[in-house]
């Protein structure tokens, strides 16, 4: 006869570099868990390829971590937890940026929690900050370095570094795998950005179809910021957010975007969280329509040959679409000179266009080249 | 008959700035409220200096939101509210950085939330990492800049102005109050602190008694940072806190620490939170011990007679008291030399002996100037 209050039981799927950090994390904190809570955080089965019976796990588990990665069988998993009316902790980024309704919806079904803060930037918690903190703010704008691989390639890049030498140097110190696609294709980044783009927005973003006509824009790119931004200081693998928003200017939180531990760090954090009774799913997805054609203002770089007129004719083009020039260096003398320049905000359309006209001119040596441009909006 | 759920009720108590600005913003977002957690929040009740009875308000309120400031009748109002069963939500940082184990120990024992996210940083959602994200994380260290006002006032100070032109400035501006002293003197900055202290150690910390002999320091003093470092980006009056941890490296958080709007934004965020059955009040403190001499990196800066010998006294006197020179430059000749120096951490005592037994120097023309440096920890 134990008046001692039951361990909370975790089920663990996935044993992998996160889920290994996981456990022993875990195991670390356990008893400073249970002087915050009452209740202990156990490990009650863990389920790998080779080993482990997800029936058996679940059965006896109070929540599941899902660790696994990929969509299935962790899809199935966490639809079959749920459904038993348990809650989940999911680090699993694929997974609910392309099955995020349906495992909402039924977690809203059943009332049970379903937490992901790992799922976006590892440590840095801007999952709950958007679904908690901010759920009382209407968001204007997010702004994110989501994916560490390649913010750590274009800050070799800046110190000189070519492409090729970057992505070496990442996959020597493990910030790249040896396949480097889905990080350097910008694909983790969009599903990280859906993510966001659901919290922060609550609609729906799917990964083929990013743009649609009528208020909200989501995409990602490389983007020139200028120096005082909070963004632009966020250098070699970490990860930073920036939400924008009328009622609390900006708000910025940076930390490492990935590392085991780090990421195991944040899901023990949700573990804690559903412990203690936090925030329900996000709310039924709203219709927000998606806007075709923004706003942005734009670095233009132009190879031109120095002759009279060039820069009268590059100006008049853009003025026909609408692009107004905030500033412009030209440098160097006959077949060498460059023009380089940066736009005030305008229609992507409208730019695009423009450098379309502006590249079948006789004066231009090579294709040019752009770069949107992050403004200073506030302070 | 009506199905509709019960509105939330929210007792205000407070309508200066922040509690104005958060009656409106409620106003604003109640729709959004509703559809995310099923009841929609209104004020049940004002209370202000010239109107309104706290007994009444309470009896008809869900939750009360204390935006008053000060210790009394808020402390009174607050565990009144907390003992009828019924949650609180403050922006008091006076009240929980000198009342707050009574507080934490009232709300526990009546399994009531007590939210004050915007005591803290305003909109920056600080309270709510360290309780909630990190609450599994095992924390080293909490670097912040909690003032604005001081902030700013360096920020321009750094920029060429003398103290008093910035301070000028800064209350011309509304960044500082006619009587600035609360925030000048550090008490402000040192309230906030302590409430951190509080929840990323579990100690309280006293404010006429910040260091005591043994495992937790806490301070409040200007420091110089290395230019990478996420502070040293941090200008005007914003806020930004840096949490370090072995398991997660480092967090930053940044945004506006004042404001209206701002802060009724994060008193709004906690009452959703509270809505949604967020955290429980932090767990019984520990006595974890303050330690009375840490080590700090130095910048040291000595007018000098320039003359033989003097580097040689100087660097003897600092050698003998543990102190190790990390850099040095000499400026000058003739009697306007002087000898800047940056030092390996130290300990503080050392340092302190070092910099009163070189004042006495005949070669020393002014006395010795210095503030602590915070050194490259992490990437």
């Amino acid at each position: 006869m134990s008046s001692e209050p039951a361990p909370f039981r975790v089920g663990l799927l996935g044993h992998g570099t996160v889920g290994g950090a996981f456990a022993e994390l875990l195991s670390e904190r356990a008893s400073e868990i249970e002087r915050f809570n009452g209740r202990r955080p156990t490990i009650s089965g863990v389920l790998t390829r080779s080993r482990g019976n997800f029936e058996e796990i679940l059965a006896q588990s109070d929540l599941i971590v899902e660790v696994m990665g990929g969509i299935e069988p962790a899809r199935d998993y966490v639809l079959r937890t749920i459904k038993a009316g348990k809650s989940v902790v999911s680090a699993n980024k694929q997974l609910l940026s392309q099955y995020g309704e349906e495992l909402f919806e039924t977690a809203r079904k059943q009332d049970v929690r379903l937490r992901f803060e790992a799922a976006v930037a590892g440590a840095v918690p801007v999952v709950r900050v958007l679904e908690e903190s901010l759920s009382a703010t209407p968001i204007d704008r997010i702004h994110g370095i989501v994916n560490g691989t390649t913010n750590f390639i274009l800050t070799e890049m800046t110190q000189g570094s070519t492409y090729a030498d970057a992505l070496a140097e990442a996959q020597r110190v493990g910030y790249a795998e040896a396949d480097p696609s889905d990080d350097v294709s910008g694909r983790d980044a969009a599903a990280k950005m859906a993510i966001l783009a659901r919290l922060a927005f609550g609609t729906p973003v799917h990964l083929g179809a990013e743009r649609r006509d009528g208020g909200l824009s989501v995409s990602v790119h490389p983007t020139f910021l200028y120096s005082g931004h909070p963004l632009a200081a966020v250098s070699g693998p970490f990860n930073a957010i920036t939400v924008e928003s009328e009622t609390i200017t900006e708000i910025t939180m940076s930390g490492p975007g990935a590392g085991g531990r780090q990421t195991a760090s944040a899901v023990l954090g949700d573990v804690v969280s559903v412990m203690t009774g936090g925030a329900r799913p996000p709310a039924p997805p709203l219709a927000l329509p998606f806007v075709g054609d923004i706003e942005s203002a734009f670095y233009l770089h132009l190879d031109v040959a120095d002759r009279p007129g060039v820069l009268a004719s590059v100006t008049q083009v853009l003025g026909e679409h609408g692009v107004s020039i905030k500033s412009v260096v030209q440098r160097g003398m006959g077949d060498a000179a460059r023009l380089v320049m940066v736009t005030h905000p305008v229609l992507e359309s409208g730019m695009l266009a423009a450098i379309e006209e502006i590249g079948e001119f006789d004066f231009i040596r090579s294709a040019p080249r752009t770069i949107r441009v992050i403004e200073k909006e506030f302070l």
